[in-house]
């Protein structure tokens, strides 16, 4: 069981808290500011709990600023919406991240021109190196960002769990580390992609993704890597 | 039976003629310079056969001009690589495209700065698109350009034919054709997308598909959308 700090509040960031505290881990969710977080109540406009509401059923799971959640944590789940990743990074502190593990969920998606979003990060550079390369101590893994937030954390609810998810990043411990996180989620095919710069393929996925829940008309929808 | 343009003398190219021919379609490949083509013996560098050596086999397939090749074509398959199938689309002629079915494989890789090859087009547009909009008279379809020459036109060689393609262009009725052609191949698990601009999804998947390859050391394997 370990220290694990969620930053983000979001969809993700709330399924990826619940399903790693049922699984017995010390989770705090980090967000910018705790009342106003704690304060938001209702539904999204995308038909998910505001993260109050959530929180009111799930007060086991502690909440705190960025520096505070990943003070003493073991690992970091990265569950911000892309544009704000860095940023979540930087107000975390860089020096806490020292030798952390991160897994990054996070996508650069940019809705400024509405729908569908594009990539904001694309082709000879991604996300996940992008923060790889501004917070070089820490050990960022790119991982469950090609699937909806319910799939992540139940990917048995589709065929069985026969389906892939991807993982990508430059240190073998941090991998071994998320492998061992994924495995506990359900996932049982789990391919190892390289080193971060793989992030590249599994982040300009999502334009596909995105056609895939417009034409299935739901997002509960994973891809198996038939070989 | 249809007579069938198959643009592009690649691996490709020889795979969609040579499967085509097979199953009784009236092929011809057409080329840029048919003497030139015909004089390449030998392997290419990723060790398949140079198209001379390749038709000394399959000499039951006719082989032409850009021009000719399309000229009473009732499909034409673009299986040019992606930086020269605009080009492959102006020889052939403008007007002989018109209300033709394109069946569209190219991808748009860029291996000008090296290996891993980039897109020349993304994010915001595709080659689909490009063409679609450089050509307004011809039905563009994509399709085919999410796997290997050889899983293209033997997909039952993985899992039995349990995986998907992916579908993509504007005219119902040139998709129904491709439709037809993909199941005759073997396809199971056809997937349409929509409109000719879901061809940035998957295109966009193709650093993922390199990845997959680097990881899987085979070019032998496709994805399922399970749902």
């Amino acid at each position: 069981m370990m220290k694990i700090a969620v930053l983000g509040t979001g969809m993700v960031g709330q399924a990826l808290a619940g399903r790693l505290h049922e699984l017995g881990h010390d989770v705090t969710v980090g967000t910018r500011d705790v009342a106003a977080s704690l304060a938001r109540m209702g539904q999204t406009p995308m038909g998910a709990p505001e993260f109050g509401s959530w929180y009111a059923d799930h007060s086991e799971v502690a909440v705190a600023t960025m520096p505070d959640a990943v003070a003493d944590a073991e690992l970091v789940v990265l569950a911000t919406a892309g544009v704000a990743s860095h940023a979540a990074l930087e107000l975390a502190g860089a020096a806490s991240l020292s030798g952390t593990t991160i897994l990054d969920i996070s996508n650069p998606l940019d809705f400024s021109n509405g729908m569908p979003p594009s990539l904001a990060i694309v082709n000879t550079d991604s996300l996940g190196e992008h923060l790889q390369h501004a917070f070089p101590d820490a050990h960022v893994v790119k991982a469950l960002n090609t699937v909806n937030a319910n799939v992540m954390v139940h990917p048995a609810q589709l065929a069985g769990g026969d389906h892939t998810i991807f993982m990508a990043g430059n240190d073998e411990g941090a991998k071994q580390q998320v492998r061992e996180l994924l495995e506990s989620f359900g996932w049982r095919d789990i391919l190892d992609l390289g080193d971060i710069s793989a992030a590249r393929g599994t982040e300009m996925y999502l334009p596909l993704w995105l056609r895939l829940f417009g034409t299935l008309q739901t997002p509960a929808f994973s891809i198996k890597v038939v070989r």
